[in-house]
């Protein structure tokens, strides 16, 4: 199970994606470090994490008594990936991190994701409870927890999900009784926590979300809590055994080796993050960092598909091509169906990457404070985690397809990227869930504005790409009629929403889909422009052609799914609503 | 794991959508007998066999020497199954059958398949068996085999495959050396053959492709071969044991309880079909009827899937409804996404149903010798095979996000749908063969006279909606642009395909799917019709009601894409070109 950093693309994207050029290196890390960073963590990828991924999902994650166990090897890997210091790429420099930016370790994430799913889980989740301690943390508690979770050392959790509670968080019943020490004991059954119970660090910090006595119903009684699996005392050693219980672990369709448990808090000490009632806002924090890098597990499952679907249809031998150029057979790739499956996959993975890499360089903008990205990254989040993600799904079963009867059996390898990408559009708030946050909170609460913005960039580039190559003109075509697809769509909603809420959030799946489909092409249109000035300039010509045949090829195949998506939207709204009355 | 087979649903499309309204009821047999027939069978799938599909896949099928083991519920089930007389549906009342048309056969296949697909695959590939021997035997070998194969006394498979032959049977290597008595000694390895292995009937009729000596190399070079993995005696009694081993069952990523051999064969004793070298002909007979019974497998476990996702998003209650219609949390299935997801699911189920029995209905017509209903039946088949099981991958995928979380985990039972349909456009050629064989057997070779006849069916079916309610005038409306986009497709495809083989077949899969998604929605423009004239007649008005809503939101939510395929077939094809030089 061969996998290998597509660091090329990867540094082109982070080179000319940014939404600002001085963006592109910050905080004092240049693009050569960077490169040299993301060039080792594949590396290690390669040679340690991804031949466990076979491994791992053989094995699966088992329960014995109340601990889990996983794949001897998974542990030996994770006391590398934490000595060599991967876990420290995106935090800050002040409690041990190397500080990259947002649109670099959008990269690693998704190197070490390609790498194997099941195994990026733990440190994807350890990333989103060191965000949420940054931004909400006392200082006592970042001094605490926050080096040896940003090491590697200790693991980091979300607890919010209930039998009760799924995406519907105001129904959280898990309760938290203030004690006379200033600590809190935590009572209550979470449900579907990654990574609950393992044993690859010494320590699980979890983020619980629960009820203090006497707290609102609903959402706006929520506290977040520390919980640590282990209490920490005060010169940083581990004290006793903290009351939380892994009773059982999930038996799943795919991410196997990760360990998904049912938790039972039995009074247990926990910490409170901030204030009391404000958890779910603070969760928000730790989800939107886990809703995007969930959006790169997409682009991660994507590319390593595209990596074997590749390698197979150069070595698979069968029929004769159909433009009679040889009488012998041939190898598939040679079937004109074969790329067209293959280039499927690999525009919507290289197209998924620019959007992801793209909106991680707003992200890193917002965090500077940088007027109105704050917003704009608001309103691409929820496009990279469902568009991204929902296009696995595609990416993933092309690659079965591409290895015929082949692609069924499970040692070929690939039948498991097709089981572990079908999570990722549910995790983290399901394609619904994300599609009701972009028209609900980033569409319909500031009237359009953002998005009438958003329209408005990609204008611009369409303007730079009508004065290039014919090439970039078709791509400025297509993302013409998209745009006004989306503007469409955008003006029905917003004329809909106040009066008939039920038809516009009918729509509002295929409203995200279409948006999505633009901003990956405005991306791609981007790339337009940055290959050619490079083409123009001799740099690099094989991969800068590519680039450009990859988002033309876009543009005609996938981009032109946007009108589609609008007339579901606006037409399609009083047929969903009839038929509705039948169900 | 509930199933109710879709009694009602079934005999509507039965009685209102055959080719021509006399072939409803054929060969004496009048609807009201296939619906008791149907009900019958319901009753049994429901009963005895969806109970095992979590069973069998659980245990999965296993090789114990040379011996396929299966749970013991499936023998069990099998034997009533045979006893009942399910086999014999759609076979010949000479030999046993009870003479059931196509149409409502494929309805049997569906029922059978819908309540499990791994048990589904041995009574099919018996189906197949006999129908090739019922056109291609000799008159001693349908008196020796076919009874107990229209029992369900013995099962049949199709062995054609091997590691270098999958798709491109030219390569078959399987040696049959004549003998003395009349018999071959048939030597070589035959993979991925389903039920190749079993004990659940006393013998197993393998029908297999091989080489004479001095035969001629390519697909012009096979000949077809009865091997018995029991010999029968002149008396019908059992034999010796075949030279014909199981050597290993696949690990698969679906329909695991059905056994996927590897078969050696070392010199068994097969006995001619029909004249030698003209085996490839002799095995398409079998292989139409095997690829329009996957296509029926499609429906089949995409009915299921709807089913489970109905009832779930019935019971599961999450989150207020967003027209704020309740302060409190409501069952999902008042969200308007999940209303989307469950009507494209249905919509897409009951137009893919809609679909394989008019296409059934052709067949009747075909065996009857009517003019031209050979063409129609010929274009159909690779629509049915490729568009309904593609989008079964679709509707199991739904299946799974209306679960959420749950969806995810193996014990919920809808995972598997999605695992197990994943095979459907895979074997009995893959959607790339399918779309070869539409464009060019079905297209190109009669210069497109039966592509354009479709169209004028499809155009007088327009015509007769135009002149309907308002709905129906809103479908007419969305044929006329989809036919409308398939005469585009079909004009360039004819224009090109000579000059530029390539440019065409890289736009065949596109061509299929457009044209599947046409075919489709002219059998639901019919359904309009028919649902109409029972409206105005006040005869069962709540599902008339919901037959012409589901049309109206197929019509606005997924023929709209036809427009995307025609746009990826013409202008598309020039971009493929340019990126495919660059994989």
């Amino acid at each position: 199970m061969t996998y290998q950093a597509p660091i090329r693309d990867i540094m082109f994207n982070i080179e000319h994606l940014p939404p600002v050029p001085e963006s592109a290196s910050d905080g004092g890390i240049d693009l050569a470090d960077m490169e040299a960073a993301l060039e080792g963590l594949g590396r290690f990828c390669s040679d340690v994490i991804a031949p466990l991924s076979r491994v791992g999902d053989e094995a699966g994650a088992r329960l014995e008594g109340a601990e889990a166990v996983l794949p001897e090897s998974y542990a030996q890997a994770y006391a590398q990936f934490a000595e060599m210091g991967w876990q420290s790429l995106p935090h800050p420099e002040e409690f041990g991190g190397m500080g990259l930016p947002r649109a670099a370790a959008a990269a690693a994430t998704e190197i070490l994701n390609a790498s194997d799913l099941s195994f990026g889980l733990c440190p994807l989740l350890t990333d989103g409870a060191v965000e949420a301690l940054l931004l909400t943390g006392s200082d006592t508690q970042k001094q605490k927890y926050l080096e040896r979770m940003i090491s590697g050392q200790w693991s980091g959790t979300m607890n919010l999900t209930e039998p009760q509670a799924g995406s519907d968080l105001g129904r959280v019943r898990c309760k938290a009784e203030p004690a006379a020490d200033g600590t809190y004991a935590v009572s209550g059954t979470k449900i579907f926590i990654t990574y609950g119970e393992h044993g690859l660090t010494e320590n699980i910090i979890h983020l619980v979300l629960a009820r203090t006595p006497g707290a609102p119903a609903g959402p706006k009684g929520l506290s977040l809590f520390i919980v640590p699996k282990f209490l920490v005392e005060e010169d940083g050693s581990l004290g006793r055994r903290n009351a939380v219980t892994c009773v059982s672990l999930e038996h799943k369709l795919g991410v196997r080796a990760s360990p998904t448990a049912v938790l039972e808090y039995d009074g247990a000490t926990g910490f409170l993050v901030g204030e009391e009632n404000r958890g779910l806002e603070y969760m928000f924090v730790m989800m939107r960092a886990a809703r995007f890098a969930v959006g790169v597990q997409g682009v991660a499952v994507s590319e390593r598909a595209c990596q074997h679907a590749l390698l197979y249809a150069q070595e698979r031998v069968q029929s004769r091509p159909v433009d009679g150029s040889t009488k012998d057979a041939a190898p598939i790739i040679r079937h004109p169906d074969v790329q067209r499956m293959l280039l499927r996959m690999r525009a919507l993975t290289e197209g998924g990457r620019a959007l992801a890499i793209a909106t991680g360089g707003w992200l890193d903008l917002a965090k500077q404070g940088r007027n109105g990205a704050e917003d704009m990254a608001e309103f691409l989040v929820p496009l990279v985690k469902a568009f991204c993600t929902e296009r696995s799904l595609e990416v993933t079963s092309l690659g079965v397809q591409v290895h015929g009867g082949m692609g069924f059996i499970e040692e070929t390898g690939v039948a498991q990227f097709y089981r572990d990408a079908r999570i990722l559009p549910i995790y983290e708030g399901t394609t619904a869930i994300q599609a009701n946050d972009l028209l609900g909170r980033k569409v319909l609460r500031d009237g359009g504005a953002t998005a009438r913005r958003f329209a408005g960039l990609v204008q611009e580039t369409e303007q730079a790409l009508q004065d290039g190559s014919a090439q970039a003109q078709a791509v400025a075509r297509r993302l013409g009629e998209a745009r006004q697809a989306f503007e469409a769509s955008l003006a029905w909603l917003l004329d809909t929403a106040a009066a008939d809420p039920n038809a516009a959030y009918g729509g509002s799946v295929p409203f995200l889909m279409l948006t999505g489909n633009l901003a990956v092409a405005w991306q791609l249109g981007r790339s337009v422009l940055a290959a050619s000035a490079k083409l123009d300039q001799g740099e690099d010509t094989a991969f800068m052609a590519q680039k450009i045949a990859t988002a033309v090829f876009y543009a005609q195949h996938i981009l032109v799914e946007c009108g589609t998506e609008s007339v579901r939207v606006t037409e399609g709204s009083a047929s969903l609503n009839d038929a509705a009355l039948h169900l």
